[in-house]
């Protein structure tokens, strides 16, 4: 081995990796190394390239705390998550499609009962946000547990507001026996994806835009159904067409109604995939 | 692009790189893109996966310090850092060779006069290293930047011990009209790269050993040609097959004679390759 050379290299580094005791573990470093090494191979990567790609993982890292993750961040700019959420969830037609986790879910968050306002103080213009939980054969499924988040019309969600020591726009609810749920909260609007860390300067950089098309989260899980992370988008945004982390969905594109007592009417309902 | 699937979210993701204005960093982008999702796809990365791949990039960053970088061990350990070296530093016959710069380097280290001991209290065998700096056609340079770091008997670097106030085994030198160069110094050991972090626990999930062989690193810089990393091994070294980093090249290992006095010798000639 102590002639390796920039050809014999990578099968060098993989043979090390022989005695990993977990197969898949194994398999998943075999292959990392492998794609790494020819991404390296394929731009003749620079050794000053190289530092600047260390100094920028480790400004990632570093900008992670408890409350802001900037690799998910990374992760989401780069397709890495919608490719790894559209592979997992490739699921029966008639089920409702599954989009990115983002960086702000927190778990705990407050419990409501249906009909409550959520938004606890968040600013924006009022909303109704109901519709059904139902299986894909078209049952209703009773008691899901209905995790939703939002930012508030500035594009914050509560944790990035420093000195909030409340959850808003933010909570847990529970499907009523015929499936349907109901809570109000606040219209959501588009908003940046944060641009004051590494991520930020990358899509600089690249003049990529950082405004996410308004959506509303959900969490929705259920005994005997795969727990269901998606978005609801609202149709007309005009960012549509060029979210930063790749998570619109055609089908997860609903009308958000303006009515005349001032109210925003949101009705969607959602299809669970059951487990086999 | 709201009907994005697994398929066509790659090429969705680099057209999102159309506008880079530095065609480099475009080039650069779009490969790691490609090979990110190749690697994603090649092993059907699972959500729970890909959020253990982000936890352990977020501890690497955060294990990082001004004077810890295990990005750079990261790195070292899945060859990518020596893979780099290789492409950039492929030589003509008969210039030394390169390898691996490692987390350990300090800029400004402290001058010394040729036949100085630079062990400065470090402890281990004392060492009398010596030999010339020449150039690809057997040429003498002159006043060449020897800049050197090792760790001591216990395999620590001194930026690795907490409270020392000064620079241990660490100097910059500078040959002598003749090409030559000589100091002090202490024997190089063996000793394990730090377990302790992200890098250690996947060398200890993959029953790697953390031992590197023996070594000296230089940097040795001169006007008109190209700066040399490299570091010089000891013959009979257990560790020479196995370097966690992948850094040891024939060409490097050298005879570190102990002799009746005691001391130990090292002679080595270092051949720079001039800028064409």
């Amino acid at each position: 081995m102590n002639h390796l050379n920039q050809d014999s290299l990578t099968q060098a580094v993989i043979e090390r990796l022989a005695h990993t005791p977990n197969p898949r573990l194994k398999e998943i470093l075999s292959s990392l190394v492998t794609h790494l090494h020819a991404f390296a191979r394929d731009v003749h990567l620079t050794e000053e390239e190289w530092f600047q790609g260390i100094e920028f993982l480790t400004a990632t890292g570093q900008k992670c705390t408890s409350t802001r993750q900037e690799f998910i961040l990374l992760s989401d700019v780069l397709g890495l998550s919608m490719l790894t959420v559209s592979m997992q969830n490739d699921k029966p037609q008639g089920c409702t499609e599954s989009t990115v986790f983002g960086p702000f879910h927190v778990p705990n968050a407050p419990q409501y009962e249906n009909g409550a306002d959520i938004a606890n103080g968040a600013s924006g213009q009022p909303c109704h946000v109901h519709g059904f939980i139902r299986g894909k054969s078209g049952e209703a499924i009773a008691n899901a547990t209905i995790d939703v988040w939002q930012a508030d019309d500035e594009g914050h969600y509560d944790v990035q507001k420093e000195g909030l020591d409340h959850a808003q726009a933010r909570g847990v609810l529970h499907s009523r026996t015929d499936g349907s749920y109901d809570f109000k909260s606040i219209v959501a609007e588009a908003y940046p994806i944060p641009t004051d860390g590494p991520v930020g300067h990358m899509l600089e950089a690249t003049r990529r835009s950082a405004w996410r098309p308004a959506h509303l989260h959900f969490m929705i899980q259920a005994p005997g159904y795969q727990t269901l992370i998606t978005h609801v988008f609202r149709r007309g945004d005009k960012y549509l067409e060029a979210d930063p982390v790749f998570g619109v969905r055609q089908s997860l594109i609903a009308d958000w109604v303006r009515q005349s007592d001032g109210l925003t009417d949101l009705a969607f309902d959602f299809v669970l995939n059951p487990v086999v």
